[in-house]
């Protein structure tokens, strides 16, 4: 008999890891809702055509693909059959693929239903995506997004929104983090320096690892890459940033005469406009050396990393959320000019660090009760007091079948019920229900009239 | 430049749509986390060791099947390659697959986590399922399914409970339908009648279609399939079951005299307990013909079916839910003897049926506000008034950008708010905000301080 297993890279949730999952998406839910987000839901599988070429070429290598229903072969020739041409093959075997992220199918659900959208489109979506990665501690194959994205709006207030929302949602969760913020266009300063656009995407390449190598590792990695003309500008870029108040870090940027010109300006006075608007969240950080990998990125980037006091020092993560405002979305797909702006949150790393933080002040009390027919004629009685209670919006259960107490006391235990109800010979003669609460042992017995009272006064 | 599109058979759900089903299964989570059930969520992709030969032939033959990474023809022979034979080649370059439907995935989990599940095991589990079937009006590739299972409880309170919560969960949702409940070892009573279990299995066939043909298409169907010899039978259980009275229904059948063994008399006194359970639902019926499909059902089945007065005479969807007992769920995977007993909510075809009652009562009052900031220097104020709005409960948008009122007005509609506060260089400079009532057209100029006691008195 086989043993079944399931695939590497996936993962069952238990009850009590749903629960809490589910809390966290609940929170994100009502936060995004306040902020008048609407939630849409696009399908698991896409057309290929929908997803290939949007990732790049390490991208579409991760994509999940689903072999065509029936004779998936009758289309394929017999030439590349014999020579094994995977690149002939696979589009004629497979002509859909799991989703990717949750970007792209926002891309062609705009695209497909502009007409009936009011713009600025306002969206959240959770759902799992999936991409054949190889799986390691805290990287699977199939995995949560839960993405906000404000669609058809070039304004920084909508940036503000974003950033706000995340600082709500994380405030609610108890979990002190730090929200990063940078400007594409303060990065995009350095291109005259670093002597083109190809040393300028190294340049970022190497300044992305700053929180993984720190700031001499970054310097060795520009050396590593014939950028040493850069070092120079790397460590006078760490002094500025490292100087943490908001304007003395921009009057440091301006100080670098090399660097001046409209771009840069206007990635100031964007950062200048959203602090006026941010000014009451001491978790948001200016951060000179944020780059974030996606080049789709074209002014304000985000990274939301945890920094709760409670974490284990040696507990590391990277980010827990992160975004950034794009100039065109929808292009792909034919619609030009779309501009949005965007941020993701990560369920599952958010759940981990939550973890991590052995969190237990939100725990849910448990006031729920089990009700212990001990024969078989109580049952009826048992069913029409589990009806009543739960119409008081009580959570209860009967134990199914009238078992020995000690069985059913332990199943009362082990689902953390509060009370225990028991119905005997003796309750069944008099009328009444014995209650026994499991948190402080004692027992009594109580007319079925005052049961109710009895419970929410215990 | 591709115009994008769906995959037949999937669908987005936009906006409304989301908030719609996503009500109905807050009311599905809510009753059954009142009965004590638990969530689990299972990967979308199974291996297909785990699916295969679990639904039949033609189950397997509408599994997706999800492409290996990489080279994938590499195990396949040649000669396998020349000979396109499907039944070598698929399993080497397909090893998982997606989910089929919940129970299966159920039956996996129990038995991989047996030791740390208490029993009897009350999960509930709302995801998609696919199926790669030929899509039609009302059938999807991928679908949703909310399925509830009591697992190890071969009690009758487990039925009972079943029950209860499907009418706690239409009655919730306002939607008027009928639950049909019979024993398959009422309709065994047929098996030494009909001479064999084929001829049996194919009367279960026939009776299973009367829905949709009526009495006399059944018995035309049997003659069809040369049960000639059973019409007699079925007219007479036809008159029996549209006795109405539960008890006249039972007494009828054990007036048949051929049909009488230990079989039917347990499915006899089975009916008759979980009717003193149900006393209190008048929507729960008795139905001799219903039969179900699956042919794993072992003990009570349960059917809903819509009967809202508010329904088109021409509206047809079959069933909204359905479900049995099950005597062996995990004996597939090597672990015997668990009994469980579960239903399932059609998700799909629940939220169809709403929508044909064409049910209004229950649409959110909308009591969102916008913020229309005429001037740029009015967004700081309209952003702290915006988080102060929210603290109170109040969804809020800041309209992002001070364009023309029109256009912000336009977006407050459509977006359904309630509430326009407009922000203009007078409100900034008297300190007072300009308060626009939607629904009533009126407008009034208030101080800021009295902006919440406005807003909630109108």
């Amino acid at each position: 008999m086989q043993k079944p297993s399931l695939p590497s890279g996936t993962r069952d949730f238990g009850p009590e890891v749903y629960q809490k999952r589910k809390s966290i998406m609940n929170v994100m839910e009502r936060v995004f809702k306040l902020h008048g987000f609407v939630g849409i839901e696009t399908p698991a599988l896409e057309n290929l055509t929908t997803l290939q070429g949007k990732y790049g070429d390490e991208g579409d290598q991760l994509l999940f693909k689903v072999l065509n229903s029936g004779e998936y072969l009758s289309k394929v020739t017999e030439q590349s059959l014999q020579q094994i041409n995977y690149s002939e093959i696979t589009p004629q075997i497979a002509s859909r693929g799991l989703r990717y992220d949750l970007t792209v199918p926002l891309a062609r659900f705009v695209v497909m239903n502009r007409s009936n959208l009011n713009f600025p489109f306002k969206r959240f979506q959770m759902q799992p995506v999936w991409r054949a990665d190889r799986p390691q501690k805290g990287r699977y194959r199939e995995f949560w997004q839960c993405d906000v994205d404000i669609v058809g709006s070039k304004h920084l207030l909508s940036e503000a929104e974003l950033v706000e929302m995340y600082a709500e949602v994380f405030e609610e969760l108890g979990l002190g983090v730090e929200i990063k913020i940078n400007h594409r266009k303060i990065l995009d300063a350095f291109l005259p320096l670093s002597g083109g656009e190809a040393s300028w995407n190294s340049f970022m390449q190497a300044i992305d690892k700053f929180d993984k190598i720190g700031k001499d590792g970054v310097a060795k990695e520009l050396e590593q890459r014939q950028l040493t003309h850069m070092i120079e500008a790397w460590n006078r870029w760490c002094e500025i940033a490292d100087l943490g108040n908001i304007n003395d870090v921009l009057s440091g940027i301006r100080s670098i005469e090399e660097i001046q010109n409209e771009h840069l300006e206007e990635g100031i006075q964007s950062v200048t406009r959203l602090w006026d608007l941010l000014e009451d969240f001491p978790q948001v950080k200016l951060d000179l050396r944020l780059a974030r990998g996606l080049s789709y990125y074209t002014g304000c980037v985000f990274e939301v990393v945890p920094n709760d006091k409670r974490l284990p020092k040696d507990f590391k993560i990277g980010s827990i959320g992160g975004g950034g405002r794009y100039d065109n979305l929808t292009g792909i797909f034919g619609l030009k000019d779309v501009s949005g702006v965007g941020v993701s949150f990560g369920l599952d790393r958010i759940y981990d660090t939550l973890e991590a933080c052995d969190d237990t002040s939100n725990e849910a009390v448990e006031h729920g009760v089990l009700i212990c027919s001990m024969l078989e004629s109580a049952e009826v009685r048992a069913f029409e007091i589990a009806k009543f209670l739960r119409k008081k919006g009580i959570q209860v259960e009967v134990y199914p079948g009238s078992v020995k107490l000690k069985k059913q006391l332990d199943y009362a235990n082990a689902t953390q019920k509060r009370f225990a109800l028991i119905l005997g010979e003796s309750e069944l003669e008099n009328g009444t229900i014995s209650i026994k609460d499991l948190k402080s042992g004692s027992q009594q017995e109580s007319a079925q009239d005052s049961l109710l009272e009895v419970l929410q006064n215990a």
